[in-house]
């Protein structure tokens, strides 16, 4: 018998056409597994129905994993691989295990050995490195900044720092609804000749990713209020 | 008439099936193009005759783009756009301008102000993140090492502290031929508790991407002689 075989697999990101961004292939894994770790049961069906609407969604078992979750009860969400079962882990949006708590259960399964195969899917954080112009031979991802003024200052300073000293594209993220205040930071603490990407709606109906420089954008920044965004720094030119 | 678009186009990694890896969509978009900017040309039809058999390649205009290219030249490549044509930008394997001279003519399109789109693919940088069970929320991909022997050991360590002190994934690659070599390398200069993932052949046949600890890897590294592998070193658990 072959090893049971942990599959994360990606889901659309916003409200997009499951064919635009999820491969063939995905749907036959999906459609096949009975047992499944989320972040969020709900939404986890609701993509279950679109991708593979032939699927008998009532007869699944779902274990719900998100940061209100007891880190020790992880392990025991893979107890039906011990008996051989293939189980597969979704996320709410995107890519499982990146910028989100899915990372946990892939740990428990490398420990114990299991396969761990992942999916292609849309990743708003490698489509925005794509997309921006700035250097895809170093990046490096940070998550969230902090939210404290003067620490958040600090931060920026920092990353904008690395972009030039190692060369390297700096990506973060914001809750969508605090994007306007970020990105006034990033205007008022970072160099005006400092290019910056904003990554908007990735992969959705009214996409944009626009690179300008931090002098460029003065006066002139998206409504972006609510939309997920990515924002990535990078030297000047 | 709507702003012409430079599209990013990801390719398999290595002979797998297109619709195992590729939304059907890509198939759609690389149908209506007529120019493109490929890292290789040779390698680009055999993808395009793959994965839109019924195209005719023969009527369509391509520009190389690789590490023997011109950067002076890189600009005149995007002259199509001006008149109105969309483009296309494909690599030799995976993602556009992630890891690949592709972004040199993204960032010239932003520049511009085209508009620029990622299509969804494989990327073996973020499909190693997601299985790895390292940290999703912050990490960084520093592309290939030094090759001189003290310099390497010395930007190890430097890694390794980096996954400590900033709890970031830390991902980089080796030309294949030499992976054997990297990996005894990490072996040597790394601490026995610090983690070590191997994710080699992603999303082809004999992939394989397992985590375990450098003294758990001694002796036992896999045979990874010219398979194409991502590394990433994190933290001890």
């Amino acid at each position: 018998m072959e090893a049971p075989t942990l599959y994360l697999i990606p889901v659309t990101l916003g409200d997009t056409a499951v064919e635009k961004v999820i491969p063939a292939f995905n749907t036959t894994i999906l459609s096949g597994l009975k047992f499944f770790i989320v972040e969020n049961i709900r939404s986890a069906r609701r993509f279950m129905k679109r991708c593979a609407p032939s699927m008998d969604i009532d007869a699944l078992t779902f274990f719900e994993l998100n940061k209100h979750t007891d880190k020790e009860r992880i392990g025991s969400y893979l107890l039906p691989m011990r008996d051989g079962e293939n189980m597969g882990v979704l996320s709410e949006a995107g890519c499982p295990a990146v910028a989100d708590p899915g990372a946990d259960v892939v740990a428990i399964a490398q420990q114990k050995g299991y396969k761990v195969v992942p999916l292609v899917g849309p990743s708003s954080i490698l489509m925005a490195v794509m997309a921006s112009g700035f250097n895809g031979q170093s990046f490096a991802f940070h998550g969230y900044l902090p939210i404290d003024t003067n620490e958040r200052a600090k931060r920026l300073k920092q990353l904008e720092a690395r972009s030039y000293n190692e060369d390297q594209t700096q990506l973060f993220i914001e809750t969508p609804f605090r994007n306007r205040k970020l990105a006034e930071d990033i205007l008022m603490h970072c160099k005006p000749q400092t290019r910056l990407c904003i990554a908007m709606n990735i992969s959705c109906e009214d996409e944009q990713i626009v690179t300008k420089t931090i002098q460029a954008w003065k006066g002139k920044l998206p409504e972006m209020h609510k939309k997920p965004c990515v924002f990535l720094l990078y030297k000047a030119p």
